[in-house]
C-alpha cells in the first residue's frame, strides 16, 4: 500500500467547502499534501499561500489552467493570458505544478483543436519555466472530449508533452479518465519522468453522473494499485492526489470526508 | 452527400416500436434497409425473415451477440452458446453480418476480460463462417468500459480482429463510439477491407444521458461527412445504419422519426 505520507487532498473533493476549513481538516487528520483550485487562490494568492504555510502543509498543484481552444485569435490570446496568471498562482502558493484541461474544441474541428492546444502550450510553457512552475497534461476521459478536454489518451499526452523539455511539459495521470484504456501501461511506461501527477478515485457501475460521479477508492472497478505500482516502476514517487466529484459526498463534513479518504487511501491505493 | 439507397435504419431508434411496425414505416419512406434487435427475432426467426421479406428490406445486420467475459466457465459456455443462436438467426433473417457488443470484466480485470472476448470469438467463428455470418467487432465508447464493453477502441478492435480471416471477423464502426479518438484515421485505414457496417448518429451537448443521449445526425459535434468519406476511402461501400437510442426520439411515432432520419441523413450524412 502507498504510504500516507504521500497523500494529497484535492480541495475539490469536499466540494463548496473554504481553502481553510479543507486545510484545517487536513492537518487534523494527518494529511501533509493539498491540492488547491483557482477559485480559492486567484483573488489574493498570497493570502493563500499564508493560509497553507500556517497549517504546515505542501502544495501538490494548482488545478487549472488550459481551455486553449477558442474560435478567434483574441479569444485565445485570453485564454493564454489567464494561463499567464494561473503559473503566477502556482508559483505564488509554492506548487511546481500547474494542471492543464485543456478544453473542448469551438467547433466540430477535433483536429484544429488539439493544435490549439499544442499552441497555447507552447505560449506559455518559456514563462512557467522561469517562475519554476510545470505544465501537467491531464487526459480527460473520451466522455469528456465534446466538453472539456480534446486530450482524451496518455498516447496523445505523451506525444504533446514530447514536443516540449520533459522537465516543463508533462503528464497528470488521472486513474478515473485513463483505466479503459488498452494502450494504458504502455503509455505510462512511456511518459516515465515525465508524469508529474498521480490522481486516484473510482468508477462506480452503475455510474450516476458523467461529471458528478466518482467514487471514493474501492468503491468502484479500477485496478488502483496496480496503477500506482505502475507509474512507481515508470519513476513517480510524488504525492498522489485523491480527487472526487460527487454530490452526495459532497454533502458531508470536510472533517468526515477526509476521514473516509484517509481510510481508503490506506486500504485500496 | 451518402445515396439515400444506403440508409439502414436500425430498429432501436424507433425505440419500443415492433418490428412489423418499423418495416411498414421504412417501406413508407423509401429506406431499403433494416437492422433488427434479436429481441423481435429470437422467438420466431423465420417469421420475422417472412415480415422482413413480405415488406421487400434487405437486413444490414443484426444486433447483437458477445457479452462474452463472465466468472465462470459455466456462464462463458453460456455465452458461447448464446452466440451460437444469434448466428442462427442472422442467418435466418438472411443478413451476413452479427454484431458483436463484447460486454464488461466480471470483476476488475480488464485484461483477463478482452481475453475472454478472443476465446470466444475463437470459439463461435467456424461456425458462423459456415453459416456465411459474419462477426463485427464493435468497439464502445470508453464510458461503456465497465458495463457494456472491455473492446473501447478501434485500435484494439483491430488487434482482436486481426487474430482471424479477414473475410469472418471485422469491426462495426459507429461514429458515436469512436469520433472521439486521435487515431480514429489512422485505425479506420488499417480496418480496410474489415470494415463490416458504419453507425451513425451524433454527439449532443451537453450529453443528456450515458446511453440513451444520442443525438440526430446534424445535432450534435461529430464530424459525420468526414468518417464517412473516410470508411469510404478505406473500401467501405455498404449500409449506413441509423442507430440513436434517445428517450425523447422514442416518444414519437415511427412514421415521425424514420422521417426525420431520412431527412438528417441526407443533409448531414
Amino acid at each position: 500500500m502507498a504510504e500516507l505520507s504521500r497523500l494529497s487532498f484535492n480541495q475539490m473533493t469536499a466540494g463548496k467547502a473554504t481553502l481553510a476549513e479543507v486545510a484545517a481538516a487536513c492537518v487534523h487528520h494527518g494529511v501533509e499534501w493539498i491540492g488547491p483550485w483557482r477559485y480559492s487562490v486567484s483573488e489574493n494568492p498570497s493570502a493563500a499561500a499564508q493560509l497553507i504555510r500556517d497549517a504546515g502543509l505542501k502544495v501538490s498543484s494548482l488545478c487549472r489552467g488550459g481551455m486553449f481552444p477558442a474560435a478567434t485569435k483574441e479569444e485565445r490570446q485570453r485564454r493564454i493570458d489567464d494561463n499567464l496568471h494561473a503559473i503566477d498562482e502556482a508559483a505564488a502558493i509554492g506548487t511546481d505544478l500547474l494542471v492543464l484541461v485543456n478544453g473542448p474544441a469551438p467547433d466540430r474541428d477535433l483536429e484544429g483543436a488539439r493544435q490549439m492546444v499544442v499552441d497555447g502550450i507552447g505560449a506559455v510553457v518559456d514563462y512557467a519555466s522561469r517562475c519554476g512552475v510545470r505544465l501537467g497534461i491531464e487526459p480527460l476521459h473520451p466522455m469528456f472530449a465534446a466538453d472539456r478536454s480534446v486530450v482524451v489518451t496518455m498516447g496523445q499526452a505523451n506525444e504533446i508533452a514530447a514536443k516540449f523539455h520533459a522537465a516543463d511539459v508533462g503528464l497528470v495521470v488521472d486513474v478515473y479518465h485513463i483505466w479503459w484504456d488498452p494502450q494504458v501501461y504502455t503509455e505510462i511506461e512511456r511518459a516515465a519522468e515525465r508524469i508529474f501527477a498521480f490522481h486516484v478515485s473510482d468508477w462506480i457501475v452503475p455510474t450516476p453522473d458523467f461529471l458528478m460521479g466518482r467514487g471514493m477508492m474501492g468503491d468502484g472497478v479500477i485496478e488502483i494499485e496496480r496503477l500506482r505500482r505502475a507509474v512507481e516502476a515508470a519513476g513517480y514517487r510524488g504525492p498522489i492526489e485523491v480527487e472526487i466529484f460527487n454530490e452526495s459526498l459532497w454533502a458531508q463534513s470536510p472533517d468526515t470526508i477526509i476521514s473516509r479518504t484517509v481510510s481508503c487511501f490506506r486500504e485500496f491505493v
